[in-house]
Parts: C-alpha cells; structure tokens; sequence
C-alpha cells in the first residue's frame, strides 16, 4: 500500500485535430493523464472535434482545461506573433467561451487553462503578456487553474491575478541553469532516453530538483507534467510514466 | 401620457466589423435599439471588435444576444452551406460560449442568440437544422431567448425545445401570402419607401397583420423588429422608427 | 509486347496536407498514377505542402494539374456552398494561378484542371457554374486540359469553351442509369469488392459501358480514372488496378 | 516646358478590401499614382477584388504589381510572425502567383513585387528572409521588379539575387540617421505636414538626400514613393504631391 506523500497532475494537449485532418492519439493516451488541455479552434481543433474531445474527457473522469492559442493554423500556433497584451487577453477570452460552451453543454465543469506552443512560450518570459492572459483567465472564471512554465512570468503573473496556478514540467526536456527550457534549436534539448527522463521526473516530483544541462541541480517546483500525445512513441512513454508513477507511489490527480 | 399596450423590441446586428476593417455604426445607432446581435467571428466580428462592442451595449444598456454564423467571412455567412445538423449545432455552441465569456468578463448577462445570414434563413425554412440550433443553445443556457424570423421553423422548435423564443420581422420588407419574406432576388423585395415601411411595421405591432406581396393581409407575430446597422440610411431609418413609436405609445423594451 | 491500342490516365489527389496536419501517402501511390491533382489551399494544402508535391510530381514525372476547392478548410471542400459562377470563377482563378507559380518556378509546366470535391460535383451538374470554371481555365491558360465527371456539364462546357476536356471515372463508385454516380447518401454506392471493381473499370476503357446499378449497361467515355491517394487500402487498390492494366496491356499516361 | 531631368514611380497599396468589407479608396487615387501594389488574399483582398482591381488599373494604365502580406487577416499582416526563410519564399510563391493568373486572365502583364506590412518591415533588415523573397520573385518571373525600403537588406538581396529593384521611400515619415524608419511607437514618426512632406519628398528625388531626425542630412536613393490609399486625407495628399511633382517636371512613370 503506498502512502501518496507526493502528488502530481498529468496533462495532455489533446482535441488537436481539424475537419478531416487528424491529429493525436486521444482515446489511447486518456487513460494515462489526470488532465486535458483542448483546442479551441485557432491553432488547432474546430466545434466538432471540441464537443467530442469534451465527451472523452468527462466520460474517462479526465479534468478538462482550455488550450488556447495564436490565430495561426497553418504554424500550428507554434510561430511566435507580435500579439500586443491587449490582443492576447482578447484571444483567450474567446477560446476560454468557446471551449466552456461545451464543457457546460455536456454536463462537465471547466477546470484550468494552459496557453498553447508559441503563447505558451511568450508568456512564460513577457511579464506584460503573462499578466493579460491571466488577467483574461480570472475575469472569465477566477475558481480556474492557470497552467505555465514552471517559475515562468505566466506563473508569477497567475498567481498575482488571484489564481491559483500550477506549475508544469518537461520529462523529455532538458533545462538550463536559470531554469529555462533549452531551446529546442539548441542540441541535446531533448532527453531521448525514457529511462532517463522518467528518473528525471520523479527527482523532480520527490526532491524538488533537476540537473541543468551545466551539470548544477536546480531547484523546480511540479504541480503538472506536460505528457505528449502524438506519435506512438509518445502513447508508449505515457504509459511507463504512468506505470513508474504507480509503483513509486506518487498520486496522480488534478490540482484542487 | 402613452399606455404602454403595446410592446416590442428593436434589435440590431453589431460587432460586424473585423480587424482593421471597418462595417456597421454601431455607437449611433445603439440609441435607438433595445437589443443588439453581436457577431461571434465566423462571418464577422474578432475577440477585440467582440470585447469593444459587448461593453457599448453595457454602457448603453442595451441587451446582448449572440449572433452566430456560419465560417465564411468572405461571404459574410451569406452564402447557404450545406452544413449537417450536427454541425450546426457545434458551431453554434462554440460561438455563443465565445461571445458569452465577453459578456461575463465585462460583468454583464448574455440574453438571446439570433442566427445570421444564410444561418438564419436556412433555420427558418429546415425544421432538423432549426431543431438543431435550438438544441444547441438549450444546451449552453435553456434561460437564452431565441430569435428567429416570425412564424418560422426555428421559432417552431425553439418552443418545442423549451426555449422563450422572440418572433422577428422586417419593417423593409415584403411578404409573402405564405408569411415568408419574398427573395431578395425577385422584384418589390425591399420596402423602400420610409414611411410606408413604418406603417407598415406599426400595424403588425398593433393589429398583427401585414398586407402580402398578394394584396392579402396575412396574420404574424411581432416580439422583435429587425434594425439595420449599416450605411447612413440605416441610422435614420432607426431613429424614425423609434422616433414613430414613441410618439404612438408602443414601449420598446427587449423580450424578458 | 502489349500493341497498347487503349489508353488511359490514372489520376491522384495530392499535396492534401496542411501544415502540421498530414493527409495521404502522396509518395507511396505516385508511382501509379500518371497525373497529380494538387491541392492549392482552399479546401487544403497550403504552400509550403504545395512546393513539396509539386518537387514529388516533377521528380517521379507525372503531370501537374491544379485542384482548386471550395473555401472550406474545416470542411475539406466537401460542403456544397451557395457560390455564385463569378465567384467560382474567381476562386478558380486564384488558385490556379498560385500553383501555376510553384510549378513554373521548379522548372515544371502545369498540365490540367479539375475542381475538388463540392465545387467538382455542383460543376457536373450547374452549367452555369461550369461554365464559369471552363472560362477561368481558358483565361488563365487556354492550353490546360480540365478534368470532370464522364459526360458531365463540367465536360460540355469546358468543350464549349475551346478547352481539351479528360472524362473521369470512378471505378469504386456505382453508377446511375442517367449516368450519374450514385450517391454516397445511399446503399451500394460503393463498389467496395476490388476485383469487381477493376473488372468494371477495365470494360470501362475497353467497351466504353458499364452496368449501372439499375442493371442496364450505359455508354461511358474513358480518358482518366480516379485513384484515391488516402488510407492503407486506396495505395493497394492503386497498385492493383496499375498492375492490372499493364496485364492487359492498356497504355497509362496523361491526357495529351 | 519641363526636361523632365528627373523620374519618379509613385505607388499605391490596393485592392484591400475583402468580402463585404470596404478598405481604401482604390478608384480615387488611381489617377494619382503610377503604380499598383495589389493585395493577394493573405492580410487583404480576396479573388473577387483582385479582379475587379487588376481590372482598375489595367484601365487607368497603371502598371501592377503583387503585394504579398503574412497570412494573418485580422492583423491586416501588421503582425511580425516567426515565419522561416523557407515559409516566406513559399508565401510569396503562392501570392505572387494568384495575382499573376488575374493579371494574364485580365490581358495585362505583371509588373512588380511590394511585401506587405510586417513582412517587407521584417525584410528591411532580416537578410535571410530578404534573400528568400527575393528568390521567390525570380524564380516565379525574373523580369519582375522588387520594390523595398530603400537601401535595405530586401533591395541589397533582390539586386545579389539578379532582380531588378526599386528604391522606395515614405513623404510622411521621419528617418534616422542610419537610414532606417523611426518607429511608429516613437514620437515624430510622422511628417504631419504636408507641405514639409512635399519639400521632403521633392529634395529627396532631386537632391537624393533627406534630413534625418538627428538634424543630419542623409543619402538616400528614390526609385519610387509610397503613397497611401486610404482615408480622405490620403487622397488629398495624394494629388497635393501629384501636382507638385507635375509643376516641379519630375517626371512620374513606373519604373522600366
């Protein structure tokens, strides 16, 4: 019998495809996370696939969160924009409805946001944007849970709004001295080795603590692990996260 | 001193325009309107001209209604598409829930939806269509008034779906003996005339009747007259009309 | 040695892909096929996914056509909607020339025309709208050959309009007595048993007849064929039916 | 009776309207100006208007030439987006080639290439993705002119890369001392007044030299002037430099 002193949420990206496109493996990575984050129709997902992200969602007991995006279809929301503030409060207040729409229209209660690719990255280091979006966040419903980089200006910014906030963490990505994720441009951004990266997390979920590409251990703080959810590979480390997770004894459970 | 026997609603499309493009007056002609149609950006309207135009209404205590289209800006939701029930419905849930995050952050009420363009007409004459986006906005809130055009399908199923619905008419337009407005593309389709158009709507307000195409009266239902936003005849028009009904006594408020 | 006295084209869908979201086996089934219909990113492709196909075609030595759609991204071109012919006309223009441009500047020369999915059915049987997407081919580059449905009005006003015109077939698709394909809405408009489908596509070229489903044979004109480029099955039909061919000794390339 | 010693392009933006939207006052300022930079479907225009603006300037004698912007509509390509070298070569492929079929189609011959917005702004000093604009015009047509900011990274790769280029400069705005625009978020960006603009302006043609915002004079070459299409003083402006360019003997014509 464990003793679930430790605790932690696994999220995914997910509702990620458009029309006739598909994207993602939702139903196969469901059992395996705590939380998802869906599409709201800019950088992916359309009102169909929403509804039905939605109904997966609540019908396998998953927590539901806005994943709110840049206008950008084509790059996915993964190109950065010059969004002023203003703009980006805008855009997340229309997806939050969007997405809440649904979530109240099949009986569920929308529970966080998490902002998408290239927002996600702008306002984990733009104070002025992090605090647009958690502005936007608090005036569309203040009980809902900001997601962002782990020590971002998203989460300073959240939590200052009079959010509650979680912070998110990277398996599968290597981090820098100041607590930055290395740019994926950069080599070894990436840690490739499942093995590794699932003893990673777990130091980071049990001391609080990663070894930054310099070789120095930083101190991180993890509410959330960001599990990937395209590609088989991605189906397969979830479920060894998952797996480890369980036998190490940390409680997996959406943020309160 | 009028005795308020008589009661209706004026209501305007709004929020039409969209980025640096500009449509519509709306800040003139809210004066004269008791409730006003907010695009919710698949044939107009974006989250900033959405954010903008649902706090006008506040300001000017008009009430806010939602008012969808289908995703063709190019078109302006003009053009019919064959769009499955299903469909309509999702794109209804998401645009009321876009524009309802608006009106909650701007600490207002979200009141009716109204369709627009080849939406609306498509819902007025195809009862699975009509039923599909009274479904959809029970859904989302069964407290929401539904427009539609007077005597209608949608106004059929909106009732049968549980809905308070709001009969809607066109004081510039002409009708047929089978209550149907007659096309825009055949002849004598526009009431151009100013005062015989307010004439004409002052009659159905009262006596509930309005001379068809035929030269036969025809019995409709008046909740809500249809205002237009655009071009300076428009703005006029609107202050003649509400400038004739205040002088006849009939007291304009929005459906309740 | 075959004396190669039937000839036909096999034609593909391509470059359906759309930024992050991939659509076909676009390699796997060029070498097939004789003709490429790209996509030009209306209903889908865009142009980075446009450039790469093109590259693919000219490589494998296929011939170019433009595939233009309706604006429809989310509905992948497949609702039908109420465009008018200038519009039709214009929508053709515009993205036969946008991949006119990646085709002349990889050093290839565009070969055909044919409409996708909604806009290619409401062609075979408007003749207005026909007529409309016959004149924006001729104007654009009166020597491109534009594909349609076998003995549609897409087919007689292209002829009409000083256009060389390539009849399409379907070999999994039933077909009417009239000589329409059967459609998809109802029972056994498939021909989902690929043997009898090459059989049947086989007499096509061979005898120009083909038994419709109300059992009578009707006369059908031959010079291109329909492969479809998605899923497991489509690459093995293809492979199937060009095997099948080169057994017979029928000569596959495109239209001249 | 004037020598005509000097020779001038004056261009316009155009054809930014898009679907029931109305930008720019495209027919008014045609007389004015000598060359047309046309909108083509990404920030503005859609075919409709291309059309009909290909059509204008055919008939006014104004040379044509394709305006491509980011595909960022709502943001009127005013955005920067994080677009690769290799995206924008696509874009302006694409572009360049949709206005290029309504050109032929319309019996003109296409004349130019003017990015748009943020992407001529990112051009200006971003040599890569210059070098990849640049090599997208060349390789759609290598006659085609590359209009730039003048003295910029875009006219320095559009020359390396064997185009012909045009030097542009801007009447209403100040420069700094390296050549370069003052931003807009700064204050006395803009020459308000027009007489100043005009004495500028005529100074720079005639005397290749402006005044920099530091009070130093600065070289700077004229091959053409950017003169702006939308708003009733831009009209007025428009035949203010006209008339002063006519009285002066600059000679205005396209350049060859």
């Amino acid at each position: 019998m464990t003793s679930d002193i430790y605790t932690v949420d696994l999220n995914c990206d997910m509702g990620e495809s458009y029309g006739a496109f598909t994207m993602g493996s939702d139903e196969i990575i469901l059992p395996f996370v705590t939380s998802a984050n869906i599409a709201c129709g800019f950088h992916a997902g359309d009102p169909a696939v929403m509804k039905k992200t939605v109904r997966q969602a609540i019908a396998k007991g998953v927590v539901i969160g806005a994943h709110p995006g840049l206008p950008d279809l084509q790059g996915f929301g993964r190109r950065e924009m010059a969004v002023s503030p203003e703009e980006a409060y805008d855009l997340v207040v229309y997806q939050i409805g969007a997405l809440a729409a649904f979530v109240k229209s099949e009986g569920g209660i929308l529970h966080h946001v998490k902002p998408h690719g290239a927002l996600y990255n702008m306002a984990a280091v733009n104070r002025e944007l992090a605090a647009a979006i958690a502005e936007a966040v608090y005036k569309v419903e203040p009980g809902l849970i900001l997601y962002g980089l782990s020590g971002s200006e998203l989460i300073a910014e959240g939590a200052k709004a009079g959010l509650k906030v979680a912070n998110e963490v990277f398996a599968d990505r290597a981090y820098q001295q100041d607590g930055r994720l290395t740019s994926r441009k950069l080599a070894d951004a990436m840690v490739t080795d499942d093995l590794l990266a699932i003893s990673r997390v777990l130091r980071m979920v049990k001391e609080g603590k990663v070894k930054s590409q310099q070789g120095v251990d930083i101190d991180i703080t993890v509410d959330t692990i960001c599990i990937h959810g395209d590609g088989k590979h991605a189906v397969l480390f979830a479920e060894k996260i998952y797996t480890a997770f369980k036998k190490e004894g940390i409680a997996m459970h959406s943020p309160a």
